[in-house]
């Protein structure tokens, strides 16, 4: 991995590196130039690389006050020899969905679940100054899908997960059918492993879940994020899952920003234990 | 005016508005629901238009808190009949400087100075709950110099003033003598009272001067800033004026999210009082 540019906030050092084809960012906090810290990783959502957030979610600043690090992976595979539907946000580059594709032209290149969980992680715990498997995880909308589906299928591997706006049952909603059919084939039997839902009623566990959903997000309204369906997966499970409703609140950045500090809070309280 | 958008955000609302050709944000705090509210501008630099700010500052929270109101007005006369120098992006559109322009062919729109201390006050106070002129002014590179003319300019309309790496002595770099040229003409007699540095050496004062400027901003080893001039200027004539160098920081908005929480804390204080 190659740094490619540092700048300071907070008193830490928002970096960002190449490896391979691939960008990422991380915010290393004050407390990294004396010890090792643990990490958050944050999956940003479709259209989204690993600027969105660092830019726009006010993360650094409480990070910093908790002396975690931030992981801001990408949201697809890039280059110009992988696969993509240029017309489309929500199919290809920046709408990868988190998951290992099984079909062709899709193969190659977008094994994101692995991505996220085993190759970013091991690249950087063995570069930076991390807590070697001291991580927790969450994430905006299709990242919030991300970071449910990485700690129901990775059992024990992260200390918590959070979720902003989460596609909460992608095998029921359009964006979902559309990639998961793309990326894993019509069999929906096989979709079934990426879906927090059905990850639950299939009997996956995390200690708790956190998550926050605006009331006035049209992607809501549209039936793409289907919190009840997850809310009532855990409920019959016995899964802990709170689901915070907040009036008046949208699918954006402005909407992650007011509740992110709950969030590093949330996090820091495993993380930092 | 017409509200073209409102976003909720920390318990307020980030509203966005149009009047005539010019497009400007303001944030309402949770406190503006029940009474009218004191207002910080924020007038920002080179490039950018009402929304970098309050995309990327991370401002809305310390505004929530404080109580306060936040105005973004854009940065230059908008529209296909304005004139502009589309190959350059530090003369014209989005780099109107905050100066009433007496040259052609910019003279007829770019009144920036007139707009921002009156046109747009009058406006927003007579339309949201603001309570009549209490403000205060801050901003970024090109807006931190328009933060400290407007509140030098305008003595005791603004009870408090701050800038993070304002261009301090714009006679004096390339940036200023580049729109100072073209908006005020030949004659540099003529730029003087839109300086601070000399606005400050001929006599301009106001009770307090809060500015943070990084040490690793590129502009400033270009010569494009001169905090050293203003800071000389204020020592000379008694003008209380704090120049905080932070260390390894540059010119981007990291940096003004890094400190903006002290900068919220002292316009509260005056503003609040």
């Amino acid at each position: 991995m190659k740094e490619i540019e540092s700048v300071r906030e907070s008193g830490g050092y928002l970096n960002r590196y190449t490896h391979g084809e691939m960008t990422f960012s991380v915010y290393l906090p004050p407390a990294a130039k004396d010890r090792q810290v643990a990490a958050l990783y944050w999956l940003s959502g479709l259209t989204c690389n690993d600027d969105n957030a660092r830019s726009k979610g006010g993360f650094q600043r409480f990070a910093a006050k908790h002396g975690i690090a931030i992981v801001f992976p990408d949201t697809s595979p890039r280059g110009d020899d992988v696969a993509d539907e240029a017309e489309r946000y929500d199919l290809g580059q920046a709408a990868g969905f988190y998951v290992n594709a099984t079909q062709d032209p899709w193969k190659p290149h977008y094994q994101m679940f692995d991505y996220v969980t085993r190759e970013l992680p091991a690249l950087i715990e063995s570069n930076l100054p991390l807590i070697a498997g001291v991580k927790s995880v969450s994430g905006h909308s299709m990242g919030g899908h991300g970071a449910l589906i990485c700690a129901l299928k990775c059992a024990g591997e992260y200390r918590s997960v959070s979720a902003f706006a989460p596609i909460a049952n992608p095998v029921n909603c359009g964006w979902g059918e559309g990639c998961f059919g793309a990326y894993l084939g019509d069999d929906r039997s096989d979709w079934d492993v990426y879906d927090a839902t059905r990850l639950v009623q299939g009997g996956a566990r995390v200690s708790d879940i956190l998550i926050d959903q605006g009331d006035a997000d049209e992607f809501l309204h549209q039936g793409q994020l289907l919190p009840d369906n997850l809310q009532s997966a855990c409920d019959a499970a016995e899964q802990p899952c709170t689901i915070r409703m907040q009036s008046g609140y949208d699918h954006s950045y402005h909407f992650i920003a007011s509740f992110i500090e709950d969030h590093f809070e949330y996090h820091a309280r495993f993380l930092n234990a």
